[in-house]
């Protein structure tokens, strides 16, 4: 998987930089966290391909993690998208994209899979998921679209079972209801030992693939070969945990445990950290914390205040608590 | 007065060039029409204040003439404007903000005053204004809010008196209700002749200036002079119109009409003639006959098809029906 930072400011855009969203891309197809004004513009910086484009996660629905999402949807719609769209987030989407399509602001001409996050009550950890049933958005006429299959969800749980990765969420502490999201890689198969292969007798050729592919095969003397006999123990995937907006929380650190990387906001520096904590936000410094309580193998720091034209005190600050970590730099890719 | 472009693009942004916004400055005050995704950032490229907006004008409500208003409002939000922003445009503007409001999406704290036009009943010229109150947006609690004082327009129909300027709308030809404006600024007053205030006796200082504001004066002698005895004839104001999105159409004629400067869309070439039918718009040969007809001074071309990397044919295009047509550029002031 590679991360490609779109926007990393936090409220508002500067000459520099933008409001936040990130793209998650493995294998050609990618997923977008995040939506703020201008993302569209991003995407076509970095040279990915809103067709590939399968899933938008959204953390919360303050404009500047969500303004983008209109023009993006209705820019795939004028491209004539036919590929569902998984469209994940906090309780109130559907009801944006309702008003929007009813006042004509937006065209989707394509399904949307649909899942929406309730809050927790007061105490209780986990939240509810409601999910619009697949394919049904936009019908003919959007008012009044039923939400169907309310679902009581445990914690931490998955969101989004995709061919190549998991997504799982647990809500985070912000001043309204946020959500963080860990991206999971699929397990990936062993690696293939030719030599045991050939020692069996298999014939270089399609029923390698088979067995790679996790099938038996027969061979012509009737010996059955399992997966396992060639290949060697199942490669876990990498991990990616997004943390953003809140204040430092154990559900970020439950998201980033031994993650391959940890995306947190770092809006502040510590200097103000009451502030940071008046408006549901981090400091560099504790999102630092948050990484190594959570063992991640790296933290990137994202959502700056536009206060800041130098960013280098965040970064000196978190170094100095967690020392492999980055500047988000827009349209700049991170290998994970 | 001078314009600058901000967005010139249809329907999605490119790599070149940002979806519709035009920024008209007089004075050190400045009025939007139409605000696009990305408009914010382009007023901050422009080196135009937020706090020196004092108006935005909407022509319809397709999302690439509008998904920038909930990102810029919610920026003059964070930046603790206090001062009343005039707000116009196309009916549904309300429910979009109510709605985003709601769910947290905009943060509002400022009065805005909301005009809303509705849609002209099938062959009637004109379309019905609604002001709700001023200063009444955003209460405590948005739903619900009346809207006062619908009002049937005649046209053409001033939808804003200011001290700098005036603007009035008509209906235009598109696929939703679309509104064309035209902003006029203030007659100004003759230019003092000196020559004839010193003959009448009238002492250099303050009364020149009382004079040139339109005040009577009386000098120590007893004698009363009137302005008109030391000032020319009025000056009239310069104008602009504005239209898009729009099939070529009567009503921009008379948007147009004598106008220093129509800046009026023209998203395809005239090979595209059907399609622009189709689709609600106007060819850049079909402009041009609009602001022939108009007698306008000048045409700025706007409102460019994605598929034009190459905008020279549309140049040509509308040169050769109307030799006084540039294209917009973004970021580059055309001086009225």
């Amino acid at each position: 998987m590679k991360v490609i930072p779109l926007g990393t400011s936090s409220g508002k855009p500067t000459l520099k930089r933008t409001v936040s969203a990130v793209a998650v891309v493995r294998e050609g197809e990618w997923l977008l966290l995040d939506c703020g004004e201008g993302t569209q513009m991003q995407i076509m910086r970095a040279g990915l391909s809103p067709s590939r484009l399968v899933s938008i996660f959204i953390t919360h629905l303050h404009g500047d993690h969500f303004n983008g999402l209109s023009g993006l949807l209705s820019t795939m719609g004028l491209d004539r998208r036919a590929r569902q769209l998984v469209l994940a987030g906090p309780r109130g989407i559907l009801e944006y994209l309702d008003t929007l399509a009813r006042l004509k602001i937006l065209f989707v001409n394509f399904p949307l899979d649909l899942q929406e996050f309730t809050e927790p009550e007061r105490g209780a950890k986990g939240y509810r998921r409601e999910r619009t049933r697949m394919g049904e958005w936009p019908p003919g006429d959007p008012r009044g679209l039923p939400v169907a299959d309310a679902v009581p969800i445990e914690t931490p749980a998955s969101v989004y079972e995709g061919q190549a990765y998991r997504v799982s969420a647990l809500p985070l502490d912000h001043r309204i209801f946020a959500v963080g999201y860990r991206v999971e890689e699929r397990p990936r198969p062993g690696v293939f030992n030719i030599e045991k292969a050939r020692a069996l007798g298999i014939p270089a050729g399609p029923l390698f693939g088979r067995l790679q592919s996790g099938q038996d095969v027969q061979l012509a003397g009737g010996l059955v070969v399992h997966p396992s006999d060639v290949l060697g123990p199942e490669r876990k995937g990498k991990s990616i945990a997004y943390c953003t907006d809140t204040r430092p929380f154990a559900a970020s650190v439950e998201l980033a445990r031994d993650a391959d990387l940890l995306i947190h906001e770092a809006t502040y520096t510590e200097e103000l950290v009451r502030e940071a904590d008046e408006y549901g936000h981090s400091t560099a410094a504790q999102a630092a914390r948050i990484a190594r309580e959570a063992g991640a193998r790296r933290l990137l720091l994202t959502h700056f205040s536009s206060r800041y034209t130098d960013l280098g005190p965040l970064l000196d600050e978190a170094r100095s608590i967690f020392p492999n970590t980055s500047l988000a730099q827009e349209l700049v890719e991170v290998d994970v």
